[in-house]
């Protein structure tokens, strides 16, 4: 078991995935504020696992909060959804895992909860959410393993694995609940340049798991495509638009255009969080850019001339015509994804209802 | 002017590029054993440069032998030759180049010529190649700038500029061509993973003649080209096939199927010594791998997880269809590529032959 994050009596740990693969170490966050710092510094990263990150910033928040009244309370916990919301602004699911805490706190101070009780029960749900991001997981790969390859190789784009959720992963997720089911597969993992989340964290945690695993650069799957090396390509999302377009670490439209024009199959595995019905399509998702220096220096050692003007997106969108299917842990969903997403949601509102 | 290499009387004075773009040395070759170092070491790269540094190669070698009889030196000339060939497979230029000096030598020793007029002939051969390369750019240059918009920006991959030429470049001479006769334009850099030679040497001597420049990671192309931001893709080449099949940088593959999903063109600029019509087409073209460290290691420090398998193939072959106008110093090559480059290869030919 990778343990990506984890609540302590003390804290939240956070296995540090700036120092893989060669160092494993830990930050135990013990307020929100440090919380919102692991987040902010990538030390965890990947839109599952930020999600979970989130509402334990907030459950910590809560928790070790000094206030004897529920109005100063409330004030904190605004304040704390606000720090924790300012981290990282393409995640859809950072904004689900704070407000399902708010949440959760309104409905307390509405039933005249006392705040022993309010820290208990939004401790609890934290928890609770840890664990349902696990089992969404493993429900992912049951899903989604048939789709792969009885034999073969499977791309994959930056880290959607135990490293990007609470455990097992996503988009490797799938990969071992495929292999769990006697397929053999191997993996080609892109780089991913710049933070290198292909290299650092995919290539560590397959090898963890013993599964063959080979690192390229990303300007090289192009190539090993068009020898037929490439089988499928699995990749997780940062937000998936109402229409099906998927944000996802910069460089997997590229990725998406490269399968389409050698028939490969085009796979995304996310969690129904990481679904944002609120916004209709890909083009209104935030793209966040990241600092030129992530591109210009290399282990402190600068690379490109002094001055020199650099682009930095951490994201892009990939439009849903690229998209074979998406995986989430309800199910399968494909085109029109319009009608398939509206059907998920509609389905599931009414089984929340009915149950 | 970029002095890229250069033949002094003390030997053949290289550009270190692999110390750009924040140190700028020189490493002077002198004797062709050191000649067959710097090209195995990329000191100097890009396939023109490599041609007439092989050139270069085999006339030091040549006028610094102290062999007193022909025989002997004709024995010493198949070695300089066997050991310049050795250093890089994929660019058809390095057989170019030597090939060039060993048929002169042929020749004149057919003729009876002394050594040391043979020897005074093949360096004042490999100095002619040498202009003659700067010449073929500023020629490719002027035949393919009107191609490039008057206003826009202009993504290229891997460095084929003033710094794999002679001088001036060839996929860069183009840009520079354009913008001498008025065009505005922006350049976008592809880092080029994984030896960066678009970061470290197309922003460096983009910078030094002043032209807007921006450097991205190589994932980051589609995205800039689904929000209309580039307009025209140029790049070198390291072997073209006789039927227009392009071997070039690795990743140059992937930017032109980009290219064509996004109705932008693809130019590839290169001199004729770059065609190779003994070779039918781009799967016939040998693919050099260079050494798995360029990818896991990243100054000095290791980046993967220990023993993790990895791919580093230092080129890819980019089919004719997806290629817009090949640019050489005689012209501008359109498809169907097999009968335009054999049209030219033909009345080349004959207008040597009637001269």
């Amino acid at each position: 078991m990778i343990p990506t994050l984890e609540w302590l009596p003390t804290g939240v740990n956070f296995l540090d995935q700036t120092k893989l693969p060669l160092e494993e170490t830990y930050v135990l966050a013990t307020d929100y504020k440090q919380v919102a710092t692991v987040i902010r510094d990538m030390i965890v990263r990947g839109a599952p696992a930020i999600g979970v990150s989130a509402a334990m910033g907030m459950a910590i928040g809560i928790d070790r909060s000094t206030a004897t009244t529920l109005p100063v309370l409330t004030e904190e916990v605004a304040l704390i959804a606000k720090t924790l919301a300012e981290t990282r602004p393409t995640a859809v699911n950072l904004f689900w895992g704070i407000e399902e805490i708010r949440s959760l706190y309104v409905e307390l101070v509405a039933k005249d909860t006392t705040i022993p009780e309010i820290k208990a029960s939004v401790v609890a749900k934290a928890r609770r959410m840890y664990d349902e991001d696990i089992a969404a997981c493993k429900q992912m790969g049951a899903h989604g393993a048939s789709l792969l390859p009885k034999e073969g190789t499977v791309l994959t784009h930056c880290n959607a694995g135990a490293l990007a959720t609470c455990g097992y992963g996503s988009a490797l997720g799938v990969i071992r609940a495929a292999i769990e089911r006697g397929h053999k597969i191997d993996v080609f993992a892109d780089e991913t340049r710049p933070f290198l989340q292909g290299a650092r964290l995919t290539a560590w945690e397959l090898m963890k798991d013993n599964i063959p695993t080979t690192v390229l650069c990303d300007n090289m799957a192009a190539s090993l495509m068009r020898q037929g090396r490439i089988q499928a390509v699995i990749v997780g999302a940062d937000r998936i638009a109402a229409n099906g377009d998927v944000a996802n670490k910069i460089g997997t439209y590229g990725v998406a255009i490269l399968a389409k024009e050698h028939n490969i199959p085009f796979y995304v595995a996310a969690p129904w969080s990481t679904l944002d019905l609120a916004t209709a399509h890909g083009d209104l998702i935030p793209i966040e850019q990241r600092a030129a220096t992530e591109v210009t220096h290399s282990n402190g050692k600068q690379m490109t001339p002094h001055g020199v003007a650099i682009e930095n997106p951490a994201f892009d969108v990939t439009p849903a015509k690229y998209v074979t299917a998406i995986i989430t842990e309800r199910g399968v969903l494909t085109a029109p994804y319009n009608q398939s997403i509206k059907a998920m949601a509609t389905q599931t509102e009414s089984e929340l209802t009915t149950v």
